[in-house]
């Protein structure tokens, strides 16, 4: 096998021998940008059937083809992990969400808060972020980006059994007891700038299944601080460890 | 006490009674861009004299002048950690330098590895991100942003003592072994895009004072990187601890 330069994500089913036609954008990027030809190797995954080392069949600037030669990775599922996060400015949205797919979450669930500035999210292009950093990643699953929740809802309909791993600036606590859980479904939750309001936080803590964790002494932006709480978490209870 | 909506880094020596002359950078900030006024309240650090809560006492739009009141926080240095990376494409090597200031390093230091596509770097415009994320995360010290440095060069006048946390992505290994260690002096070494090179990686790994350690299955992009191996490190040996 060749090395592939480029990984993609698809739709269709995967299978020795399985022809995959490529939409226009990906036509463009691989014989337009990347300057491919027939025979040259593509990495693909679909988010179940593992990764999978295609041939281009047919190129042609507006549409081709690739066949499916070989299974190079077997689905690997991150664990069961939410990111709900409260929307901020667009380029560090955009980020959190790139951030959740490499750092292995299963879910991605944009969340208003009483002090979340953003009203609307571009549902869609999120979703397009998540599947570029997976293709990215090498990972073999991409994380589903929901639509925007209110903190409110999300913790009345909060599915039974999933605990929520809650980062708040204001707390001095370790994150040593993490480690001590058998739940296998959890959640963290990330604040808007500007933080919970006192209310959200009060029921927050009420939650019995709420485990408060601090990032330091210094305040994060919730960009960083994502990144920071999913390193925690991976590392005690998730594919780091 | 009123609540200080700003913070700001100066040059000048804190203490109570001290007047302090704004450049005009800050003065337009303050009274174009904030719309403040004589006797509002700023926050103010140097990276010496901890945090001073400050009232304005001359406000034009071209100059101005702070008072310095009451220490609000003393000088809270940060652990000795240097984070060192190779500079990447701009807005990511902008992010890290504002990372690494959140997550409390002492030292930013770019570092050109055999794969770095960037053979320069603005320290100056570096420097200043690192103070705007000082100023954003209520720290009351600024890491120095050092100048660009060969990977070969740093490792050659490298410091007695000094440990440095390597993280492979080729390695499968944990972080445990790092909280045994009663070292001070830490530096964090990401590499570039494309990794290191062989002959960087067995030279990195033949050395006495170096510890591999894991970011876990997926492919990190070298931001997203930086950002967990400082959690780890924080967590194992800083001020997280």
């Amino acid at each position: 096998m060749k090395q592939a330069k480029v990984r993609l994500y698809v739709e269709q089913g995967l299978g020795e021998g399985q022809t995959i036609p490529l939409v226009r954008d990906q036509a463009h990027y691989l014989f337009g940008v990347m300057r491919m030809a027939v025979g040259d190797p593509v990495l693909v995954f679909n988010g179940r059937d593992g990764e999978w080392y295609c041939e281009i069949s047919i190129a042609n600037k507006r549409n081709g083809e690739l066949v499916c030669c070989k299974q190079t990775k077997p689905l690997q599922m991150p664990p069961d992990l939410w990111l709900c996060f409260a929307p901020i400015k667009k380029a560090r949205t955009d980020f959190i969400v790139e951030k959740a797919a490499e750092m292995g979450a299963a879910r991605i669930v944009p969340v208003a808060t009483e002090f979340t500035n953003s009203e609307r999210i571009r549902q869609d292009r999120l979703q397009a972020h998540a599947v570029e950093a997976a293709e990215q990643c090498g990972g073999t699953y991409v994380p589903e980006v929901a639509e925007l929740t209110k903190l409110e809802r999300l913790l009345t309909e909060w599915p039974d059994g999933r605990q929520l791993m809650f980062c708040d600036e204001a707390e001095v606590g370790a994150a040593k007891q993490l480690a001590a859980s058998s739940a296998k479904q959890w959640a963290i939750l990330i604040g808007p700038e500007g933080g919970f309001s006192e209310g959200e936080r009060a029921k927050l803590k009420s939650l019995p299944f709420a485990h408060v964790v601090s990032l330091g002494p210094r305040i994060l932006r919730a960009d960083t601080a994502a990144v920071a709480a999913m390193t925690i978490w991976q590392q005690a209870l998730g594919d780091w460890s």
